[in-house]
């Protein structure tokens, strides 16, 4: 079967981007990184390394790159930036479009879809939701700590014959790929678990998910944080069910001692994606006149945590 | 708070032995590994490596040997071996054994606590349950893809002052530790996940856990031979809630493609432990007046599939 997208470009080539692309490449597509901080140890190696429970794969060679003028024209850019770098992208993908170039964007929260239809045309944008547990353990080397799955769905409108290709593509390149029929709506239902759970592993001192779920006080803030969300999403149409919830509080534990992105971007001394993930759903709860008054000191108190230039570690 | 157990020993260097010694030793205790195939790596490099989500910790120096004898008296051996290499305890733990010591066996299934017992003294005994995925993933290195717990038990007694400071230097070194009331009963509940999922993994083909529970056929196969396991544990006195079954289903797919230790080793070539998770099992329900046909029409599978010596590759 060929690749729906044969030629891809992946921008930001951390552990999502990274990983994302080398299994896309594994599977036959022609993928191209533009990568900064691990480019020269990726040209010396010439290779790229994804390890899983499963095994360890090697991407050899890379197409990597280090400016995006170089890449040419693809048919695909996989965004895997940090929100937090939104402000970058006209320069990074730019020069990747031509006329029919879909966009894929895999970044945290709400905000991300949006603004990328603002610069790029909407009618390019898929969004992504990435449940799994990526974390870069080397130049160029890449571990998943949890396979999970992969959701894809259009911006502002139904799955389309590129969304289904996007995840067959994606599932014949080994990932569990699930298409959504309304990408807002699984924004917001994803935003059930990180609101609560990437902001009270930070808030309260680097607690993994499991210990969140095992005290009482952090599992019941948890809960009620969740229900904040649950009436913001309804007040969006979306109606998200209590069972929803409280399988939260099943599969989480089952997770063991689990560190969730921005924890692991804050423990790092990265910048975490505050907005995308607390302050915009926030705002967009409150235009709506849902008032949500736990994230709204959750979202105050991870200000003034992870406030000022991201620091080499804390 | 000093170590329970200030000198350990690990019998059996591969993923859990490799794992449990460096984060015992990396907390303070002296850890002696006894190892084999990565013997001359570890000394040349001169450390052990663990990777983990949290992070990759290296405990450098190793006290590696290659033979029991060099490695004198300790206070707790840890037990790590495959259950398939059993024949070679006398030679292997003997030398570490002073009068007091202790053995920990992390080996999986039925028959490992007993087989110890009856060759050094069932006093020694302490059993463990390892709710982890830990793969060695380089020379040794080991990479913990899913952190989990471990309960650990005495043979045939209840916990003593022993086995709870064993968890907490568990805990201490990093550990979410149990102690389990009666170690018998918590391993025909440890089954009733490992016989249908390490052994269907393997009998149809490598599948990954999470698609056992997504094919009907498969769950429903599961379910049933959940369901023997929960009768044969019934007859020696363990009541197993329906429950606890359930949940199986719940939390399983939370794991994402996962890979039983067992399908790791059938993958490998390596020698699968048919025995002390299958075999024994089914011997001891059919003593105490239990029929487990599904379990034996699943024995006789991977009896078959995993017959002959260790191959290289499958």
């Amino acid at each position: 079967m060929p690749a729906f997208f044969p030629r891809i470009g992946i921008v930001g080539s951390g552990a999502v981007g990274g990983y994302f692309g080398a299994r896309l490449a594994l599977a036959g597509a022609d993928v191209r990184f533009l990568m900064r901080g691990d480019l020269a140890a990726v040209r010396a190696r010439g290779s790229f390394v994804i390890r899983e429970q499963a095994g360890t794969a090697e991407l050899k060679p890379v197409a990597a790159f280090g400016a995006a003028a170089e890449m040419g024209a693809v048919d695909l850019v996989v965004i895997a930036l940090k929100a937090t770098s939104g402000g970058e992208l006209p320069s990074l993908v730019g020069p990747l479009l031509g006329p029919g170039t879909a966009l894929l964007t895999l970044q945290n929260g709400l905000g991300a879809d949006e603004h990328l239809a603002g610069l790029f045309g909407e009618e390019r944008v898929i969004g992504g939701l990435v449940f799994m547990a990526l974390t870069r353990t080397g130049p160029g080397e890449v571990t998943c700590f949890h396979p999970g799955s992969v959701s894809v769905g259009e911006f502002g409108r139904p799955p389309a014959e590129r969304t289904l290709g996007l995840a067959a593509q994606l599932g014949a390149a080994g990932m569990k790929a699930h298409v959504v029929g309304n990408l807002l709506e699984a924004r917001w239902r994803k935003l059930v678990w990180n609101i609560p759970f990437n902001g009270l592993s930070i808030a309260e001192g680097g607690v993994p998910t499991d210990r969140i779920c095992a005290d009482p006080s952090l599992a019941s803030e948890a809960r009620e944080l969740m229900r904040e969300v649950q009436r913001a999403a309804a007040a969006f149409g979306f109606a998200i069910p209590d069972a929803y919830l409280a399988r939260q509080f099943d599969v989480t534990p089952a997770m063991g001692r689990y560190q969730p992105s921005s924890l692991v971007d804050y423990l790092a001394g990265r910048r975490v994606e505050v907005e995308p993930i607390w302050g915009e759903p926030l705002r967009r709860a409150r235009a709506a006149g849902v008032e949500m008054p736990r994230l709204a000191s959750l979202y105050s108190r991870l200000g003034a945590l992870c406030s000022g230039p991201p620091q080499e570690a804390r």
